[in-house]
């Protein structure tokens, strides 16, 4: 049979756990065959892999401000039709480096990054809004969502999806920046219950963009008779 | 931080909510990056959008006598992996008028007539099955499914997708009826735990092999120890 | 108004129920539409349907065993995006057979399995790992996922995505196997927050490696704070 229970984790790999069902792990020399499977440059012996079971968005953020403070690359970002029945997405994302360290630290800062990033994730019964905003993108949003590098870059979610249109036209017309993506359940995301839209532009521009967007969104919620709260605090 | 919670929506696109957690939504005058996302003709400055994360068969047909109704189109309809936890979809219509008015008046109509098509929906903790039957389709049917307008269409859904096959070959074997669509979890639906078809024919004839479906998929859930109810109350 | 509830199912068609909301119904003489639907050869007049809500890789086990035992070919293995708001897959697979009482017998074999295979299923609420194991594989495993006929075969999962991604590298590390399939949530599977490998090689070193993993995985999810349990008991 299999072994008994122990409340830690002895093994090497792991690294931490978070909100949203989150863990963090490294492989210090990563499976050549697995390696393949992903498409990883075999320079990049470790990796380091952080899955969610609810959250893609504020994941992405984080993972952002880590690879901006190490020395790794962004392999892959991925999305799963989760969130243990809410409307939206899990994610897994994937650092890679030439020394196990540098993606250990990657995965530090990313797990120290989470709380702060879910406070503009507001949730309640019938769905959930946020909003997310940097002022200069790195790698982590640009291969999620084709970001340009070192520009501000804001995205709008809204669940259910008629919550996530009106939240991206109060974006698109409160101050002038550009759409870079849109998705909806059947195109550009996993069949979530989501309208979610990416644009840059001024970072007060951008940053001017989400708050009204923000407003938006919890109003139509509280219209629906529902009190959307921050997961955990909102920065701003 | 972020406003205040009150309880209702002051929002001028705030048209109502429903069963389902659907929410309908106006905007006179959609964003041009936006309408261009959704390959929408710039002629259609408005739009109404219904989204729920509970019920797609009835939501179409709840938007099919809407768009009969009413001085509009349908953009679009999409499907999401929802229902919370079950076996299903949740979705979101699309409906564009050159005047807000015949918009609003869309979704108005949709909203109150989700109630009798949650009727035909009988849900359990196993799954759950769907009946839909209409004399006259229209265009929301026909865009969700190619239902051939104006000719009577018929749906079954069954939840766990085998207790929907032997519904669709119930209803086919029944009455003379010729299938539309077939869709199952790897194909047609968004990965739904699902078998759903649709067929036309004679209005007699699609009504009975619906009537026949019915039996059978209530007897196979009771068969697995559930007690199936109708989410409102069954109008046949 | 739909018949009234009833504690059993009189249709000669049900055969059973099982753990995961699993139900297994046959069908002597289906539709042709429907046989056409599911490009089966005509020639097979019977099926065997047997479809879950929760449940992947134990059904294709059960259904691999089922099929050695009788006169049936595996028409279709398909999953869905289900586990009722867990991480994973339910799963539809279908039996057809010239005569119907094969087909029968090839679900109620089936039916019979589950238990055994759902020993190897650990569960706790931020996610799941799973183990598989046989000497030789048949025609549902290769269907499912490729595997060579007669040869042993093994498959991991690991939920989150990142538990199945240790779980792979301690396994081809463990001992001499061949990878035979990867799946991420953006990549064969249906958006599951799950990382699935499948591996070939002696049998005495694929079971090796499903032993190797399952302690890694465990003790990752440990290291989360959970308690994963076998959903029935685990047989090694």
């Amino acid at each position: 049979g299999p072994s008994e229970a122990s409340n830690q984790c002895e093994l090497p790999e792991f690294v931490g756990a978070g909100i949203g069902d989150t863990v963090g792990l490294v492989i210090a020399n990563l499976d050549a065959s697995l390696r393949e499977k992903i498409n990883l440059d075999p320079k990049y012996r470790s990796i380091g892999i952080v899955s969610s079971r609810t959250g893609g968005a504020p994941h992405v953020m984080s993972a952002d401000t880590a690879v901006k403070a190490t020395n790794t690359i962004i392999a892959s970002v991925e999305f799963a039709r989760d969130t243990k029945g809410g409307a939206g997405h899990g994610s897994t994302i994937i650092f890679a480096s030439e020394d196990v360290s540098d993606s250990r630290r990657a995965v530090e800062v990313m797990l120290d990054e989470l709380d702060e990033n879910f406070g503009n994730v507001y949730g309640c019964d019938a769905g959930h809004i946020e909003l997310h905003y940097t002022a200069r993108a790195s790698f982590a949003l640009e291969k999620a969502w084709g970001a340009p590098i070192g520009k501000a870059f804001g995205i709008t979610v809204g669940a259910p999806p008629a919550v996530g249109m009106l939240m991206a036209d109060v974006a698109l017309k409160t101050a002038n920046v550009d759409i870079v993506t849109y998705a909806s359940p059947s195109s550009g995301t996993c069949y979530s219950s989501e309208i979610i839209i990416t644009f840059t532009g001024d970072a007060g521009a951008v940053k001017q963009a989400v708050l009204q967007a923000r407003e938006a969104g919890l109003s139509v919620l509280r219209g629906m008779g529902q009190n959307p709260l921050s997961t955990t605090s909102p920065a701003w």
